[in-house]
């Protein structure tokens, strides 16, 4: 029978540049749809879950072309609530070499983050479901969608589901203390915590001795650190970092290490040619998702991530639109990047 | 010498679905800006005025974008403060046949919106300005931006400045009482009404006999009478109604009616095919500040509005891109869209 | 709770020129997907009921692009078989003025066109469901898929499921032989028939008086006789067809009409200025289908199917992108065109 | 035996404004190549004719692409000389409704307008040729120019080609004087005139009586006397006049007459929703030549020539490409515009 | 005098999804035309020869298309055959970095694939002809087109012409099995033989040692000894075999080696920053008989072969757009790509 | 107060293909504008001066466009004259890994190059003037354009104005002999000189030992020698050279060094993947007249200068959209290229 999971988070309108146009140039902008934990969502309907993504989208033409655009590619929007003022925006510059890529958000009174508790029916959601996603974005939008996270957190405990969440500290949304304060909180409920180099040393203070993140180097002793310090303050069944080595926006080095509170399981790390870095975060939690529900040994589970979220750094759009086989190619080692007839 | 006009509003930013199509089929949007005021500005600017256009905009790269485009088409930016939180946005579906354009706003928390009168320096402003020109767009936004636009008709007045005023009601914003309110207060800085055809009802409660709006069936008479009350009940020197006669979203007729408390001067019509009919009274009014600004008799001066706004209909984007040369041909009669050479 | 409805039939990867070039020209297509039986199943989709779509698909990413595109306007496609060698493709020129749009079919060979009837789950189909539509072009296809559509058709009547064909006879794909003598059969579990100016000639031989499809003439008493004899022939419930009159390929008129075996119900005629003219038989059967499912009365029946395909004229693409309530804007008399804000 | 056909001028490169933008508002512009005589080559092409083009084009990447789009279409490129300075080019911004379409034109110093009678091997371009066209815009470039275009009229004649030449008048180029100097000794050599409503008027002083091509007014009488006043000064064997009512950018009536020394010849009048009006007049000329040289009877050729340059109007660049067939079925007298499936 | 050169084959309609957009986000391809053989035609087209491609084109709109995308880089298209019933097709998804590029094919029943022998006019083709090069896709479409490839191989070796054949063995044509039967007896008219690292291998059996070309990593002994068995097996004049190293899908390494029965002679290797790698052997072929046609020394033969190619993985589209002044560039060593002003 | 900085100089319009096509295959062009003074201008715009462009722009809506590309960015155009002919052009063809990028000129006849020095107030434009910027490519264009270059020198000293040029040697508009001797006459005005690899040698014979541009080599010592003849022979103040390393059209190595006529200053050296390069000297001159007007210490200006181009590099069109900041941060380490959110 095909697995339940859930996501709960923002999906926004996503406007970018074409062809690494600045934003003053631009006479048209790509559009899409995209957020951490509705990326997240996609990538798992993409494995054959049963994905889906609960949020509040207002109850407008551009409401639901996001909800079409998750439907699009699978998601079940059965849950997600219609309602509230607005769609969240952000508008994306994509970098290339020495110039970074830029995030303008413009999402301040969406309508997820003005929802509350009560317009979900959290016992149907989480009802049969196997796991439970969330991301430290969504508390930090408003105390309404703390509120909000919290419930579904609670509830889905009580139905017994597993809970994941990506730190992903977002410095315009909240500052270290009040990020601290709430996802510890919230941290009681999660069985897998996820970060990146940032996120632990935000949220919680806990930083990775010797690395540098604005020259791209790390170090891999500074981060096992940082994950067990994770799994002794919290109680993390298993933490997760993924590394990325910025050597410029068009080429990065990522990998990822994965931490069982007693071994570490180090993944091979790939030198991308970047043509869509957003997203890449939440292609790493879509991957681990789906090969710890399958039962992957932990080797195989993060390896099988990192795979999928470095295809998904050669897709354009926030959503990772790969299968499972297509990862599985390039875990089994054929990066040779050779056409396909 | 050329001659000072200020204008002041909200200039968002206009995300448009290409060629026809519905929000819900769009992979990409267009991409420009307009607003009311900053419409008319460009007109002005495009003839040959020094056109101010006063406002505030966030200071982020999507901010600088909008100061641009109004800088590329030689509008003055020099009193536009930046800072607030972001820029408003208006998502545009073009319409065709009997299937109307469709209009979705996200413009609450605007930079104008929550702009204070003090941010201004109005003295400058106005020193040495001929006109000022407002809508009853801009005090609908907020409270804030109601005390900004009474600040600067007050000050327009000090410096012995003409005023004129785009009725431009707005239902999504203001309900008719509270819009009745606010404009009643601010008319008697006006000098010069424009309104059309639903205006004068909806935020004075003067309504045209014998006219339907959904038919596209208009009543000249009813008009002339609507024209009259204005005056009489708030001394304006001068009226200007615009008479849209909707046979579909693909075409309208198009004409005016300006009355200077004793006569009537009813312009031609024109019968249009549409390409963007957004920012077609703008410019109309665009026309007619010019017109008058430059002593034109008052026949002519409305047979120039709505020539000038009558060639917007054919040109895509909110901004009427046209020459005072390219509109006195169109009134002296060629309207024969022969190929110019 | 919402009805059920299920179509059967086969979607086309389109592929059409942009902004009216001849296909000699293009160096880019754009590219939807559509086909009649999906058409109409978007449309229910829209309307809010539970519209599936019955198909065969390849197991390819271009069958997984045509089972997202139905996904992502809320088509059902849990019945939706995989397999077989490839999309059927139609290229689409679109005309203008004089020039007629063309439209060159390489549909041979497709997954649908080869499907067996035991591929799909019948009694899972019809189960629940409250109508079964499917058009003249599915039966055309092949012999196995006028194979499956009969069973579909015997399957349906089996579940007391209502059922509706629109006849649209095709030239490309059989002769007027071969059509009458499956069509014949296939119209014995037909409740209500529909078809256009030319498809009762074409299939049945049954050939409206004084009417001239080249020149745009109609003969409304003409057509009055075909539905005539086309209920007293196969004992429809009811039979209606949509009278288009070919101004230009720019200008159409349309308008139709519905004989529920005593009474004739004329609908009001509009004239569309057209965006995109396919799918616009099937947007009729698709509001025709709802409006009767929901209990219209016929004369409001046949007002809101010629509505809802007057619409569809402005809409690019195959897909009838509209709501109930823009429907009943138009019919109730609003086909002013005025923006929406 | 494929008849072999001759047109000399210019071809320039041709820059249009996508989607009736203005000049000051397009990021990119619609690349085609197009001019009076390649047009007439390219119809001829198009209908089967072995249609040869004499030209000189600059021998950079430029000129090649405009010998590559001439090649593409079918046209012989093979005595078309290589150098000289760079590629004419034209500006087009398309209008629409009551705003006319504008051309900017950048011709000076093109490979043609400086070539030298010598460059062209003269004998082996007319060996075997039934017709040769030339238009009055080539002479009109340069002295160069109006050099090499005798010298290919006199070939001509030596040859025993039949020649026609569109009169086709350009104020940009010269003044009415240099043009009747320079066309009168060139009207030796032509047995064909082809002319519109301006050209007998600016290069021979020939007015039609009664018509205002700025009101879109015409009178059949005045085109008559236009006809007979060319035959009896020149001699021609025929004359043929395009007449077009310029009601708008939009629309267009559109008809020609056909003079043989004693009979008139009238069109149909044809009204057309224009896409593209650039090149209308060279398809006139392309269908009178391909009619002509097939023995059609004077009515049927003229009919033919109208019908095939209605269809031109709506399609998109300076080239007609249609075929035999489709400008008989519009001469047969379908143009309902209905889609050919 | 310029060489008459004949290819022969598939040209098929490309579908490519714009800038490194999956399959199923795009919602516009980018329109070329390309097959192994025309491609070949066109670069030979390119480098000044008559190029005579020599097809099966459907009689449709489409299949003008093909035949105006060949004719417009100037290939000859006098031989090719009008008729059948469709245009194959391919689906192309450009990959990056790990991503593969991705080919879907939709050539079955293409007019090609059942055309017979003699339908061509061989002797009219081959007279005059100094090289006939095939590929081993060609035989590979269907029994028909086995029977034609023979023909024309037959047909060549009677005109004296010299025979090249790229082997290309595509698995989704036919199995190693009968490629071996086919292929073996099409040997015995090649002179000239060209393949990659994999065809001889899955053609012949002839596998390169310690190569894998998963990993990037090629024996150049390994490879001279496949040249040298193929040498021995078919009595080949010459053999060539490309040499990719596929780093990722941005990355190749790219180079050859050409062997005389004799000599090996191994060309200089290019790093390549692909931007289309479709069409890399093509190029290669197209660059050897240009440089062995002409008498250029066999090391200086290979090096402009490669260097050609190397070219052509930079320019989007199946054709090597570039004449032989920029290979020579390229060959000399100026590989710096420094701005050509 | 913000400084007066002065540019004189052509702005051409600028068609590019997109997305890596050769110039043969393109159907549509980007659009922008740019030329090297222009570019430098904008680039001290975004740097917050007040950068006038001085030039002649032809009086049509090709020109105008020009002017708003200039404005739109903050260019202060009150000096530019309006007349001439028309405005200079060049096509650009984007290139990638080996294949170089093209630049096809078609200046000639250009309104600059037209001018005279009488047509514009030089008293006017220097007043208050800081400093004035020109290149070798102005005075190159025609004899006139020399007299203008010379006229607006000498006013600019004679206003005690600093005076910088970049050497920009050009071959297509002049040979050696003509740019000494040219030259050599304006280096009279000048403080400092800026010069990139090729410059000094083509214009003066002052050649770096040890350096080859076409494999990428340089000599560091080579440039020094460099530097320090130019100062010696012309008394400039300060000499800077950029320092391009070629590996491909895709990467180049990219730094600069600056002579104070005593110390050396050697800037970092950048390795940039390449969007645009052209522009990329320009946007050196303005970071380094930015740096120098500003008081920063010699070492810091060149590395600002050169961190600006570096960004440059990545950015569509002439223009360097960049802000202090940005280059800023460049400066301090960060190129890491990490998502700004």
């Amino acid at each position: 029978m095909t697995k339940k999971v859930v996501t709960l988070g923002e999906i926004m309108l996503r406007l970018s540049t074409p062809g690494y146009q600045r934003f003053i140039q631009a006479q048209s902008f790509d559009v899409t749809y995209g957020g951490g934990e509705a990326n997240v969502a996609v990538s798992l309907a993409n494995y054959g879950l049963d994905a889906y993504f609960v949020t509040k989208l207002p109850d407008n033409p551009i409401g639901l072309a996001a909800l079409n655009h998750l439907r699009r590619y699978g998601v079940k929007t059965d849950y997600i609530v219609r309602g509230g003022d607005r769609l969240g925006i952000y508008f994306l510059e994509t970098g290339a070499s020495q110039r970074p890529s830029k995030v303008v958000y413009d999402r301040a009174g969406s309508a997820i983050s003005s929802a509350k508790p009560e317009e979900f029916d959290w016992d149907k959601i989480f009802d049969g479901a196997a796991w439970f996603h969330f991301t430290g974005i969504t508390p930090a939008l408003s105390d309404e969608a703390t509120e909000v996270t919290k419930a579904a957190a609670k509830a889905a405990k009580k139905h017994g589901v597993k809970v994941s969440c990506d730190l992903n500290y977002r410095k315009k949304l909240w500052s270290p203390e009040k990020a601290n304060k709430v996802m510890t909180e919230l941290m009681e409920y999660v069985d897998i915590a996820i970060g990146n180099e940032e996120d632990a040393e935000k949220a919680f203070g806990i930083k990775a001795a010797e690395s540098d993140i604005t020259t791209g180097q790390l170090s891999e002793e500074g981060y096992k650190q940082v994950a067990k310090q994770l799994v002794e303050k919290f109680g993390f069944e298993k933490v997760a970092i993924t590394l990325r080595e910025s050597y410029s926006a068009s080429d990065n080095g990522w990998s990822a290490l994965l931490y069982d509170g007693s071994e570490y399981y180090r993944s091979r790390k790939y030198n991308v040619r970047i043509v869509d870095r957003v997203g890449g975060g939440d292609s790493f939690a879509g991957g681990l998702i789906y090969s710890l529900l399958n039962g992957y040994d932990y080797q195989r589970a993060v390896e099988f991530a990192v795979a999928a979220s470095c295809l998904k750094h050669t897709i354009p759009g926030d959503f990772n639109m790969v299968t499972v086989d297509e990862v599985n190619t390039l875990v089994e080692g054929d990066a040779s990047g050779r056409v396909q007839r």
